[in-house]
């Protein structure tokens, strides 16, 4: 009798394309769903593929499809569903068995899930999956968390149908129980800067220059040859030159201005400023989605304040130039911010992630991939980084960038179009690099009217003001 | 013999006063320290007020002491040592007692423990505390969170202890279980921003226009006279105008740029996130305390990248005129925020807060107290407010001031002055007034590389693109 090598549950777009990745990939797999008649229809549809599907109508019949010890990965909805499917696995599994879930689990989840099965003899991996439906079918970048044994035992399937970057594939082990999805949070809260950034850009280009769509698309087709060279500039460009067959109108231009998202991008903020690390241009993305979805609320404020003015003027050839590094340096920014975060959980959880390794398998397979990361990872191979603003290379490129952020900002601000991520992204830069900042007037402040005490320069201790009879 | 209408466990700074306060009112107070020693000496040093004082060397003393029902204020250090005080009171107190908690909690905490203490008849009160030491001694802001009945049975000894703004107290019910101590927080976060607003402000006349403390001070106080004025514009001209005995230079310059937290403002952050609304000024402010506190990288970071240009140049009579509407559209924008964020809180909670009681309260006592506040109580006065910049008296002054902040912004990011919260607050403002945002494109993104599809303008449900062969 055939026996599979692998398990999977939950044939959602995302598990499907994950189990016919696994099976392309000559690994035999049991597959099981809640819904158990879509487990004979996706043998059905796996076409070549399905002589290495084993399709398994109850969990009981997943796990002795299987050769013990058993990986087995769940693909369900974050939350409830998956603490469920590990309840039900937790009676049919037996002792070095590998549960693996590889959803858009919240870290904190992860490591609970972790401390519950830890004792039970089972294994558990958090598995962060990144490259949308296209990656799960053909190679999505995948940030592993678990113990560095239970990754060794399935690392020969992960790195099979992980994206590769120059032929190194764009899996690894990050560190112990969450440290993989908290790094996949991370890397959305970025992929959210960066998308927002690049909004903005267009919005100057659109509201400021008054281009459309079609003369847009080649800017954008432009950079993605230079310094900003990504996914994510390449299908701007992309969605920016299609048209909607309907009306043939730009198919940008029908589509509603109203930003959804699942929340891993409010995560990272969240779990940023739990560490109390600065994620400002994160925070700034999280937020103009949500603004972008109060669409009445705006359409109404616009009548009342009328529009911005809108109109920028200068010479275009400089302007664009500007666009181009102010983009780069908000990049930076958003970047320096993010790499931050992940290295200040990776000291509080002790989880000591690689984070040059991060930037490595971000190179290929996920959404926020580039050639920038490239960069990022030569940085940090170099030793230790106390903030990407500090390495060598983005010193060169953060100097010769800068400049244009700030006139960017400054224009944009001038004319009423809406930059939060990419100001946010400047007035870190500018707060980081300022060595006599202005919080001596806060805690001036704090000891006049709550007596909390200030440094004096060049003294220790705490001091107080001599307020006397002011306070 | 003699029995305490109230008790109160902690005789810290905040206690002390509380108690002192409370007495000075007429009131017999019950007083327990878990130093025990505490207790005489505040005693001893209660002067003309000892009477009124009765110290308690155990906490079943301090039961006797008082009359049932007993009303039992705790302030202590918020978190477990709250925790730890109601487990001890458990064993001592009756049926119809209350529990107040007057310490900076977090409202989760306060949530839990309502809840921890349903049905054993003794009531829990989240109290909110706002004014630092001379408020808690002379009259503070509270902000109580609990039943309807338990707040009547301390109204009388709360409001008598509180500040009196033309006669009327600062003090008020907000709603059941953790409304008060909520809106503490949000109280709190708004002042991280007023402050951080503030900061930025006297970072331009310092660093761009090369003004000393002492020139600086009257620009305060001369503002403080206008739609600026609050307790904050005070003490910053107060504060600036005072010099170190030891030096001989203004207090300011002699004081380290490193901000403390005690961690509200960052929670505000968290609540707000949690919430999904949009609270960026407050996010920049705490940032902005964490990058003051990363001294020893700037000082790295500024000789790496030289220091900002600074010069600011024109006219100053009218650079003073903006840099004044600057702060003041920079105030309301935060303030829309925080407002916000308690609006969405009261839904998601169901506590039904009234804004115009919150912004009443604020106005004495507190540290964001100001005339200002005033005008929010009328709006909210007149009927429900989707956002504080669509009241009709809001729409007015942000007319007349958004153009001063993005000029103030505009000329901060050219001379790499960071102004974070001022920044944030514009990119706010001129993302809520604009009808057609550039959100387009990321559904656009979205929708090609993780088929999450889009609205259409004009039509029902989910859409994709035609991206074909291109994604």
């Amino acid at each position: 009798m055939v026996q599979a090598e692998i398990g999977l549950i939950g044939l959602g777009t995302m598990g499907s394309n994950l189990a016919l990745n696994i099976a392309e990939k000559g690994h035999t797999i049991a597959v099981f769903n809640r819904t158990v008649s879509r487990v004979d229809e996706f043998k059905a549809q796996a076409g070549a593929l399905a002589d290495r599907i084993i399709p398994c109508h109850s969990i009981e019949e997943l796990a002795a499809a299987i050769r013990p010890p058993r990986p087995i990965i769940l693909m369900v909805v974050a939350g409830k569903p998956v603490d469920d499917q590990i309840a039900m696995l937790r009676k049919v599994l037996s002792p070095n068995d590998i549960i693996i879930d590889a959803g858009n689990a919240d870290f904190n989840d992860t490591r609970r899930r972790f401390a519950e099965l830890e004792g039970t003899g089972i294994t558990f991996i958090g598995m962060g999956v990144s490259g949308g439906e296209e990656g799960a079918r053909h190679g999505p970048s995948i940030m592993v968390g678990g113990t560095e044994e239970s990754w060794h035992r399935v690392e020969d399937v992960i790195t099979a149908i992980s994206a590769k970057y120059k032929g190194e594939p764009c899996a690894a082990w990050l560190g112990p129980d969450g440290a993989g999805h908290f790094v996949k949070t991370i890397h959305n809260g970025i992929e959210y800067a960066d998308m927002q950034m690049i909004a903005e850009i267009y919005g100057v280009l659109r509201d400021g220059l008054g281009m459309s769509a079609k003369e847009i698309a080649p800017v954008f087709a432009k950079w993605n040859e230079g310094r900003l060279n990504s996914y994510l500039i390449e299908i701007t460009a992309k969605v920016l030159e299609i048209d909607d067959p309907k009306t043939g109108k730009p198919i940008v231009d029908v589509i509603v201005d109203r930003a959804g998202q699942k929340g891993t991008g409010k995560w990272s903020a969240i779990e940023a400023q739990k560490l109390g690390v600065p994620a400002t241009a994160i925070e700034a993305a999280v937020a103009a989605r949500v603004i972008s979805s109060m669409k009445t609320e705006r359409e109404a404020a616009q009548k009342v304040y009328g529009p911005a003015t809108g109109n920028i003027k200068g010479d275009k050839a400089k302007l664009f130039h500007d666009l181009e590094l102010a983009l780069f340096a908000g990049k930076i920014a958003a970047y320096a911010q993010g790499f931050a975060v992940m290295d200040a959980a990776s000291k509080e959880f002790s989880w000591n992630i690689p984070l040059a390794t991060v930037s490595k398998i971000w190179r290929a397979g996920c959404i926020i991939r580039s050639q920038f990361l490239g960069t990022i990872a030569e940085a940090f191979s170099k030793g230790p980084v106390t903030n990407l603003l500090m390495a060598p290379a983005f010193i060169e490129m953060m100097k010769e960038a800068h400049p244009s952020l700030r006139r960017i900002v400054a224009i944009a601000a001038e004319a009423g179009l809406p930059v939060p991520a990419l100001s946010a992204a400047l007035a870190y830069f500018d707060g980081y690099r300022q060595a006599r900042g202005t919080s001596n007037l806060i805690q001036a402040q704090r000891d006049f009217f709550g007596a909390h005490g200030f440094e004096r320069i060049g003294e220790e201790g705490a001091h107080h003001g001599p307020w006397g009879d002011y306070s």
